[in-house]
């Protein structure tokens, strides 16, 4: 099996490594991967600037190839250009972040864009992020990530249709289990600190709080908050659907 | 009524100009836009860095502000700080955007993102595109977003919905109408083009090409095609929900 893997927090980000390690007992990786943090950069893709690939290399070997872009970057780039004449791969996997990605984050993900490049062109394809910004242990998600690996080649999505992949910050014994879940809906209110630089220009950093964490047991973070893992199906067509009859009858004319 | 106004070709391009023109007949406008371009940014928003506003004059005018940030951003620092203590928006548009935002290229553009950021806060949001590079005439495309605010405005759209609209580049006499459209989903042929700076160090451009225009009088790009205004209702739930039950059919276990 040949395993494509990516991120968004780099190259040298400790949950990749530890992806790596773990999903190399499965299969032949190859690793193409931020050259830096691109957390929150949403489905962005690098057009007004070229593109550059460097060999990165970890403990004197070489460890995959770092581009200075997005995750989605990444992907469009490993597999058109730097895989172009290779057999394609197998599977796709984004991660493991550090940080949940649930709920309306999800849009904002980087680690997710990237697994939604893999659906895109037709890979079976999952986002893995750790639910947590301190003392994350990836061990439990990097032993699931094996799991999920082989079921995912085995039992295909639909097509366009990826796996979003939530796991608690807990040792393996204390999961409670996995669960299919939707994207939360819960919203933030966001909130602007305004400072003064040294040269007394003002700027701002942006915060953000929920406002309230939702009860549905099926709900991505309702799940991650009752120690089970969270497994959201995702897909790329944006279309509300269930509008479109009643937008209809609203007979707009130019 | 209030219209906040936004888009992703920055504060100095000619179709924010066009539409800020046109949308001042019916309502009170606020502009706050990139500083710079932030095409195919996605729904990205800036976490590592602070955010800074700056009023930008135009023909010796106060025009609205610039933000070194994405259109996310934009959206999100004129709702919670720069109109903190204002009336709130009754309206967000997001445009005239140079190029369509149709298909697959939804979920790049950092002018739909900026109308998603306006259906997460609960505005009614559009975001309009008009189809061309070269030689655009914004004319057609501002006279509808006039119409179309006034509709939005009186015709609530469910929460979390919004419209992605996109207007053929001729003149408003050869539109054909209105049609209300689903996102297509034609795939690209990738190809990044290698050359070698003067360094001979190697980069990559990305270019793509779509593999196949589809033939359904529905899909948004085949609307555009033959000259009629497609509007895509939007929403930001991306979950899959129709493979949600079979999923949970495969019993994932940990």
């Amino acid at each position: 099996m040949k395993i494509l893997l990516t991120n968004d927090d780099g190259i040298n980000a400790p949950g990749l490594a530890a992806l790596a390690k773990a999903v190399a007992k499965i299969g032949e990786v190859t690793i193409v991967a931020p050259a830096t943090e691109m957390s929150a950069v949403g489905h962005a893709i690098t057009l007004s600037d070229p593109l550059r690939v460097a060999n990165f290399t970890k403990n004197d070997h070489f460890f995959g190839y770092a581009v200075n872009g997005t995750p989605a970057d990444c992907v469009k780039i490993a597999y058109w250009a730097l895989l172009k004449n290779k057999p394609k791969p197998d599977l796709l996997i984004s991660g493991i972040n550090l940080g949940s990605n649930t709920g309306i984050n999800t849009i904002y993900s980087g680690t997710v864009s990237a697994a939604t490049e893999g659906a895109i062109i037709g890979l079976p394809s999952f986002a893995i992020s750790l639910a947590t910004f301190t003392d994350p242990n990836f061990a439990a998600a990097a032993e699931f990530a094996v799991k999920l690996a082989e079921i995912v080649c085995r039992k295909p999505l639909p097509a366009g249709v990826f796996l979003n992949v939530n796991v608690p910050n807990v040792p393996k014994d204390e999961i409670n289990g996995v669960r299919i879940t939707r994207q939360g809906r819960a919203r933030y209110i966001e909130e602007f600190q305004p400072r003064k630089d040294p040269h007394q220009r003002k700027y701002y950093w942006l915060t953000g709080e929920k406002v309230k964490v939702e009860t549905d047991p099926d709900v991505d973070d309702r799940a991650i908050l009752e120690n089970y893992i969270a497994i959201t199906p995702i897909h790329y067509d944006l279309t509300c659907y269930s509008v479109i009859e009643s937008l209809r009858g609203w007979q707009i004319e130019i």
